[in-house]
């Protein structure tokens, strides 16, 4: 921050993006990618592009409906770039833009995090579970 | 991968967690720390132990239920411990448990990269809207 910065007329927390704020263009992009199917989409595709197809397999349990919803909204932040490749018969892919390889890959590691950690995950759950009757 | 690994009689893949498949307890897991308001609840824990009353504040537009069985969620997989310093008035803290933390700093991640991104997330947004008719 320089002096120049400081001195500017405006007040500079009108320029701080915050996720936590309602009214953040950056809350919206987060609730996008931590969509319940688009952020499997951005794992599936940093293993590189996908046809729809592809991803409707890759994605356990998406439907046809939830994954083309998916996609608009990834492509809509510019995290999916979709590539008409214009051949008869149609080929269409899905790729990751450089932002949205930066978020899938931190988003993989969230997982693979998850991934490691299921048997911690299972008795957590269990022992959870089982003291049900003390909260309620 | 060792020979002896691979020599072993049980499918090696059997031990494996894969977030893809619907009944892989990390797919679970997966779903919950990108709730839509779980998210928010690992982020503002990055920052310290919250009250209930804090993190009703600090998550612009939670409501009570719904931060509520956040907590519940993020409890039950282990990711957010609760105190209750058994005092008059009562006190109750929320906290990353370490696993709970790990997971947390990687969510930040991405909200950082998109907090970073809103102009290039304006734009993409605004594009795509005026291409609308194209697709349709």
């Amino acid at each position: 921050m320089t002096a120049d910065a400081q001195d500017a007329s405006a007040p500079s927390q009108e320029l701080v993006a915050d996720v936590f704020a309602r009214a953040c263009s950056s809350r919206a992009a987060f609730e996008v990618v931590t969509g319940k199917w688009a952020s499997l989409v951005l794992l599936a595709l940093v293993e590189g592009p996908h046809r729809f197809g592809e991803l409707r397999r890759h994605v356990e349990g998406v439907s046809e409906k939830m994954l083309s919803q998916a996609l608009h909204s990834l492509e809509r932040e510019g995290l999916v770039a979709r590539t008409d490749h214009g051949t008869v018969p149609p080929r269409v892919d899905y790729a990751l833009t450089p932002l949205g390889a930066d978020i899938a890959t931190r988003l993989r590691g969230v997982a693979d995090l998850l991934q490691g950690a299921v048997p911690d995950l299972d008795r957590s759950r269990a022992e959870y579970d089982s003291e049900g009757a003390r909260v309620e």
